[in-house]
């Protein structure tokens, strides 16, 4: 053996060190990828999980008392529910393989690697987003029975179908370049979609609305807990961070960080200019409207969240802001549609008016989708309407169909009582003294 | 130098180049791994810390107005005091080196490296879970003084050392094969158990039991914040991802991915079957048993999360659901045990079945233990047993003491008039009225 | 060519195949760091986040239910307008290239790559913590318009320079060797300066203090939700996790681990002993003032929890928990100054004692100042009169000018009957029956 020979032997005997490290107990690179995107995924879909806390807090804080009760039930049973649905079928039908662009067939009763469980759990928090939004418009009057068959289908049908168009990959709007980064569309304004025709097909709640000489007064019925309301608020905002930067999908995707500032600065704007908005309108700054505004500036921001700068994200925030006392104004006032957390305007008409600020404001290189401003404001035009048609109509079949059978609605005594009473013969709280005609 | 020597030069310095990195500045494997397992567990014990946040909320919901300062101090010191008594002597006794595979012996007033620190502050969080189980077995009627006395015993002394013999890795039952991944045993049964100890030691509130014609007739004592215990629910709910999913303890195994949708699935499962189960036995869905068979669910799934299939938890966290519910019924209505939170029937009960669960749908491969399917069963069963007769027993002898010493009591007046008056000098909801008979 | 150079070759290749696979798909070293960081602090932030939940809970159920819709609002609103205004002017002066030591004076209008985004995300929330403390002393009384006019000065000119002094890099206390690691000077005493100072213009409220033969007697004004307090302690005790061990700012530096211990410690000392001292002094365990101690130590430990022990954290908190006590009723006592929530003396006094406790207690070589233990503790003092020269005297200033243009304070009128009706027009528990007189 040569001088060369032994040199080269050293050098073979000093790879063979880090490269038998890599074999034998070494992080190899796609563990590294795998452990950051267990990590991320899990505490970003926890996060989102909580959100249901939230909303079962806003719901509650901004009804009566004497539903309480009722109301955590439906928002408990609409995550557990929705939970069994979507691993028995929601996930095959939005993520398994696509049949002809328009619903996924395969992976029913989920069951798979790791990597597969990250995925699956991040994305049943989203289910269980949208169908939690339908119950505060449907608050204080339906029937609990069937607001649980109800949940059984949003989650495990309507929610997954329309949502296997956008994020499945080969869905046909997809195709067309619609981009929907965390769910204006797919979470929020399907669930606000549903809400929409639960409210019509109920009827208002009882004292809503006045008639008198041939015209309809709207009658305020105030919420019995604000601070929970403003708790829920706080907790959705937090959750959103789960929401939208866990909607990088990778823990690798520095990205996060500028979603979670989009997504600061646009709950704060709509925070704002909600309050701004009712203040000119009404005189005063009012709570609850300004609470709804940094939900409305939160839904707004969602689906552009990763493709536009910190104004515009505030400005995207703000008009949200302003669109959501509008809109509640309009429903209560010109409609007379009785939606009493205005789940309908925050979730449905905002996360319209966020879908389209992907085209209006958003990066097209960053989109991707190859359109020009005008072809992409086109299509997230035609994505929102064609998620509309599909969430509100088949929704308001099926709120038609369970009227029809077992009905929708509690009966005239157990509204005026409040659902507690008779729907689970409690009160919520008991030994506080609450005046009898709340 | 010829050809060869500068070749053979030119590449020893390319590989000096990445060489000097990883000396120099790169990471190394072992800070690679050390930063995942930080990040993860210091988040994972986060959330399991907040869940003290959902123990006081829950308690406090499910009981008196009256007594709802009282309830708050307790949650807030058994954390406080336990965390002090943990750190002096809880940790020596339940990690320290082994001392005839039954108790530790080593590491008192813990101070170390930072991975020493992470591994303490995930164990901590869990202490303190157990010790503040038994706080709503005893609510509405407990000394102050007497609690933290309690407190300081269960956290220092009982706890930690039925802990060693299964988690410290030389503990008699770990050498036995007995698999509780994240405690159902370990944590909710000891916390449950004493807090049976405590309810009969302690005896029933004032007016639960009506004795007439020789018969005891158990009287309802309505919470007084059904929004707050579903917030609390829902609190606990999020923090089990940490306590669950932690539990991998380490940062780059994706498992926690698996452990989270495990169980998610059987708290759904829990919610869903104890709703039905109180609904078909009572005729109507109760809100706070609902509430409590998603926590069933949960204590249920702790054990066996990291080895059963998401049918199987759905089917574990279900059956947890009905035995809530016939437990709960059980303790009341035939032994008369007033537990005003159901924390006996949810945290020890339900841990026992969670225990044999792991030997009845646990993968025997997972478990890794070596033994038979039976032997499995038989050993889960042996720990359990042996858990309560540690915990149950040793709990009683120090309620006994403490009843006979300081008293553990509080006077008929006291009790009547609610202990936050008498025992801290304030009312809870200043302000509100609230009937004189409750 | 001959075996050596057919060796080489071999060898070569060899060499090429991970140094291929370096460029074209795995992770660089660059990366991973990048995706630690990201992940841990928009984590940490999303936290930290999370305490103006906390804030808003404390200070809402700590005072009368009348105010509590408008405290809400002014939690929302500090917020959301601090972070409009940390975005476009309060990151640049704080952040900023240095002028002087001073100041900051570049990066108006925040945009840029994501490593900038992810630190703007983890500064923002400190900078709303400091402004939302503020609101806690001027409960009950301040105008909505006026707080509003306040928080915009606080997040954008207040917080950010003397925040320039101590954490940019350039500032004239770090030159000095200050410490001060997540804030205990920099975000808690300012906030508590300025909120002495708020506390000092506005007066106490109606029937605090009763002049009575030339003698003045403080009355205690109860707040209206201790279950709703407790719940906001809880969730600022979580959130702080966040805030403490996210100030490693570094995703791979485990100490983050030895943090979240310290500061578990000294809020558990802080409880309890704030227990033991109000229970010797006035008899029983005040609940409100042991959630207090809790935040005490937690607040205490904020400066020095990466340079202290185990011991000296609880021994930190544990004096923390007995200063806010002493603190409390000294300024109620003895200056009559009315502070609803105790704000002044958990944020203010507590902080400047945590500023104090790096030099007594913390490890000189990690400091680094290279200063002696005296010198230490001779620039920590230098920098919290520092501090409090600035935040209290400039507040004052702000406050007065407010007091003579706009008005700080509602009517009497408006503050007997609560700021939510006309304020807000609205009342935060329709349906309640709420004494009139509270």
């Amino acid at each position: 053996m040569n001088h060369n020979d032994r040199f080269l032997m050293l050098l073979a005997l000093l790879l063979l060190v880090p490269a038998m490290g890599a074999f034998a107990e070494d992080l190899t690179n796609d563990e590294i990828q795998a452990a950051f995107d267990a990590i991320w995924l899990v505490i970003a879909a926890a996060l989102v999980f909580f959100m249901q806390a939230g909303f079962a807090m806003v719901e509650t804080g901004l009804t009566r008392a004497k539903n309480a009760g009722n109301i955590i039930m439906k928002n408990l049973m609409d995550f557990s529910v929705g939970a069994v649905m979507y691993w028995a079928i929601g996930w095959a039908l939005m993520y398994g393989e696509s049949v002809g662009a328009f619903i996924g067939g395969s992976d029913f009763f989920v069951q798979g690697d790791t990597a597969l469980m990250r995925d699956w759990f991040f994305q049943v928090v989203f289910a269980a987003t949208a169908a939690t939004i339908v119950s505060g418009a449907m608050a204080e009057r339906t029937k609990f029975t069937s607001y649980l068959i109800y949940s059984v289908f949003i989650s495990g049908v309507i929610y997954p179908i329309s949502g296997h168009w956008i994020w499945q990959g080969d869905g046909w709007l997809t195709a067309m370049g619609f981009h929907d980064f965390a769910g204006s569309t797919v979470v929020h304004s399907v669930g606000g979609w549903a809400a929409l025709a639960g409210a019509i097909v109920l009827g208002p709640r009882i004292g809503k609305y006045v008639k008198k000489d041939g015209k309809i007064t709207s009658k305020a019925i105030m919420g019995h807990n604000l601070p929970l309301a403003a708790l829920g608020v706080f907790i959705l905002w937090f959750g959103w961070y789960g929401f939208n930067a866990g909607s990088t999908l990778s823990g690798t995707d520095t990205s996060m960080t500028s979603v979670a500032v989009t997504t600061t600065l646009a709950a704060s704007g709509g925070a704002i200019l909600a309050m701004l908005t009712v203040w000119i309108l009404n005189g005063k700054p009012d709570v609850s409207m300004s609470l709804n505004g940094a939900l409305a500036g939160l839904v707004g921001i969602t689906a552009s969240t990763a493709v536009v700068g910190n104004s515009e994200a505030i400005i995207i925030g703000g008009i949200a802001g302003i669109i959501v006392v509008l809109s509640v104004e309009f429903l209560d006032k010109v409609l007379h549609i009785d939606d009493p957390v205005g789940a309908v305007s925050v979730h449905g008409v905002c996360g319209v008016w966020g879908t389209l600020a992907v085209g209006i404001f958003g990066d097209l290189d960053a989109i991707g989708s190859g359109l020009t401003r005008g072809g992409q404001i086109g299509v997230q035009a035609l994505g929102a309407a064609a998620v509309f048609a599909w969430a509100f109509f088949l929704a308001l079949i099926l709120f038609f169909i369970v009227k029809k059978t077992v009905g929708l609605r509690v009966t005239e005594k157990e509204e005026l009582a409040g659902l507690d009473i008779d729907e689970h013969g409690t009160e919520a709280y008991a030994g506080f003294q609450i005046f009898q005609n709340m």
